[in-house]
């Protein structure tokens, strides 16, 4: 892209992460002068700080944001496939469940390698420098101004056109956005908590595993020793013990405490032409649909898109950039507290998976008009929100179809019950099959429903 | 109140306005060391920097907390009583609907009076320091350390054993502590703001009037010009412009944007035995039953009832204080945010109206068993959200009772009617006054249903 026309403006933006150094890059290829302001030291020279999950899952969203700055191939080759979701049952039996076709699966991502080939792709750019251990103390976005404080521990103002917070969960940007008139903002934290536990390499391999237990606080507070640990694993998960090593479970466990899970929400993700804030900082979610990463990259490359769109004018783009994306920030927060849910309740239950197999079915049958939600999540980039709506659709249409099904089954069996004894009119069991006729030609299934909002507004308030 | 046995505790009270400097009071009494920080200048020297409302209304709940400390006789002296809300017709009908019985009345109090008061009141105590000109930076509850900046502009680090967040609807305390985990929080604006406008004193007196329009944004965003302002006005509110005077209405309509209304909610209160938030840094609420500062001052009041009860003991009077006030406060806040919708939309209906009379006259038949919702909440100490559920409660008693009524009207007018006829058996009339006999000695009207939670609770559900 040529943009030597535009005026060099001055971004700063806060917080050297997974979306700030993504975000860094978009801004630098347009030519912008980009500061980006790091509180901790550099991943690729200090010890990696745990507590926040090691692992991530990288999907369809994520990769197509990397692939706008030609980073896809490179961290794709580093990623594991992962196929299929494995279920473990309690007397040692294992099941999958796909995620999505044969074709298709999302990738295993170290956060601290993911996170150091952003970096050093940020740091090629001549246009941008990343200031690390420099915390951001404040900022005035009306003014253009933060306050930042490096290792000299003097605070130093800055002035900038743009500020960006890509701070994380628990954003300092974010917290001046709260201040501004009508911000409406929620943080809501889940009764889960997390662990991290890995399962080593076997014969000599590099292949390790990363296991996550999630469990309720309130379970966690229990497991107070190291037998309370182990009997907790002999008892619920008797399989995963000799792949851990009991040495190594019962003091793994305990070398951080249960990590929480936060939903953060705003009604607003930008302030007047000065300010934006994008990934956790705007929406952060519970992990349970692997999209947080995801999310937060999508959210540089719509921003990014918006920049093509409106040349670069941040009057326009920044307010074009709440109203596109909260509605679906919004749905992958909902379907993300969903999932929580449901995994929790559902993975194990035998209707679960009919559902989930009557749901490859149709996808194999009609697949660009019924698409599982999963698939149009991880591996599409339709707008979540729409996604969200047509799963809707999606579940109204299967129960119908399933209704439909049943009562065509107890129709046909009257029906070939009649047939066997003496013949008469059969006029009024001809009905049926013209409401057959009648709904495969309705707009219930449009060529492809998910062209607009509107469409599928107007096939869901149909049905 | 002696205790001069327990070890003097150094206590950093941030915010010095309303419910600081009468939690100031509070803790001082208890020989507390006391420092108050205020980012402002002081009032009782600087001109008041307008934007929060000039008015307020004093009540039951913010009475008592003053009396505790002494200063309720001063206060109530210099408010103006208020027994009635004034209902103006478009036509210029006046109808007036009574707050609570003809001895009861709020108060109308200048917040800027009101916090000379307090402060003058605060520097009283020996062993309290006001620090004006003072802003919190941050906060580390955990260490018992706070760092402001005065006007030397150099930040200072202060050790204390107590943070006492006092600061107000956007909080700076309490966004350190909405960075532990586990702690929940919302804040919505309303799509109303509101503009203050002055009645000038009349004859020489010395009696003026604040008005108050509340209007949603996207209304007052219509009106940009002085006539504008003044067709406006001649539409909606004829009768106020010669109180106010066209020229001062166009002039003052300007002098201020249209202020926002936040309700804010938390989902603790305090932070281990180090911190603790009360007033609208806890819970700022929409103004519309004029509990804003009521609630805050009750807040110090029960805090003070807590110290009592567990001698001074922090590690318990804290985590006490949010189990005890936090269903109060949320409860406030919803029957705020209710009163919201109700005076906008019922105020001048005559259903509300008559539902007001319904109430006022039960009430006089049974004083201590139906108490009015608005009498409750400011008339009363009964806790908040034992108010909210009386207040369901008898909702629902009045309803089954215009219910019955209606069809005792209705049974009466056929037991005449069959009177009326030639004479036949009317065994099968009589089971309806069982009834009534059997409603009167149920449980439904309990000596004092106010006495527990349980058995209010027990009553709801039996209802």
């Amino acid at each position: 892209m040529d943009s030597s026309d535009i005026p060099r403006k001055k971004i700063a933006v806060i917080g050297g992460g997974l979306v700030g150094s993504l975000n860094a890059c978009f801004l630098a290829k347009r030519n912008f002068q980009v500061d980006v302001y790091e509180a901790r030291q550099d991943v690729r020279m200090a010890t990696f700080a745990r507590g926040r999950s090691i692992n991530l899952a990288l999907s369809y969203r994520g990769r197509q944001a990397l692939k706008a700055i030609g980073l896809e191939d490179q961290i794709v080759s580093q990623g594991i496939p992962m196929r299929a979701r494995m279920i473990h049952s309690l007397l040692g039996r294992k099941s999958t469940i796909p995620y999505g076709t044969k074709s298709q699966y999302i990738l295993s991502i170290s956060r601290e390698n993911l996170n150091k080939h952003l970096l050093t792709a940020v740091e090629k750019y001549p246009n941008v420098k990343v200031y690390f251990g420099h915390r951001l103390l404040k900022c005035s976005p009306e003014d253009g101004l933060i306050t930042v404080l490096g290792s000299d521990k003097v605070p130093k103002d800055i002035t900038c056109d743009l500020i960006v917070g890509c701070d994380g969960a628990h954003s300092t940007v974010r917290t001046h956005l709260m201040k501004k008139p009508h911000f409406d903002y929620s943080q809501q934290y889940i009764p889960h908590g997390y662990v991290e536990l890995t399962i080593p390499p076997k014969n000599g391999e590099n292949k390790s595993f990363t296991c996550t237990l999630f469990m309720p606080f309130e379970e966690f507070e229990k497991l107070l020793t190291r037998s309370n640990v182990l009997d907790f694993f002999h008892k619920y998960f008797p399989d995963s013990i000799p792949l851990i090593g009991e040495q190594a479970l019962a003091q793994d466990f305990f070398l951080l405490p249960p990590q929480p899970m936060i939903s953060v929400k705003c009604s607003s993700f930008h302030f007047k032409s000065h300010c934006v804030l994008m990934g956790d900082a705007a929406h952060a979610i519970v992990p349970f649909f692997g999209q947080g990463m995801n999310a937060g990259f999508e959210d540089c490359l719509v921003f990014d898109e918006l920049m093509d769109k409106f040349n670069n004018d941040l009057s326009i783009c920044l307010p074009e950039f709440s109203r596109v994306r909260i509605p679906d920030d919004h749905a992958i927060s909902e379907l993300s507290m969903y999932n929580y849910i449901e995994m929790r309740a559902h993975v194990n239950s035998p209707l679960f998976l009919f559902q989930k197999n009557i749901e490859r079915l149709l996808h194999a049958i009609m697949p660009s008009t019924f698409i599982p939600l999963y698939t149009m999540v991880s591996f599409s980039r339709i707008r979540y929100h729409e996604a969200l709506l047509q799963w809707y659709w999606q579940k109204k249409v299967v129960k119908k179809g399933l209704f439909f099904f049943g009562t065509l089954i107890a129709i046909g069996s009257t029906y070939l019950l009649i047939r066997s004894m003496p013949p008469r009119p059969l006029d009024y069991l001809r009905r049926p099959w013209d409401w057959v006729a009648n709904f495969q030609n309705t707009t219930c299934f449009p060529a492809n429903p998910l062209e607009s909002l509107e469409q599928t507004l107007k096939v869901i308030s149909w049905g």
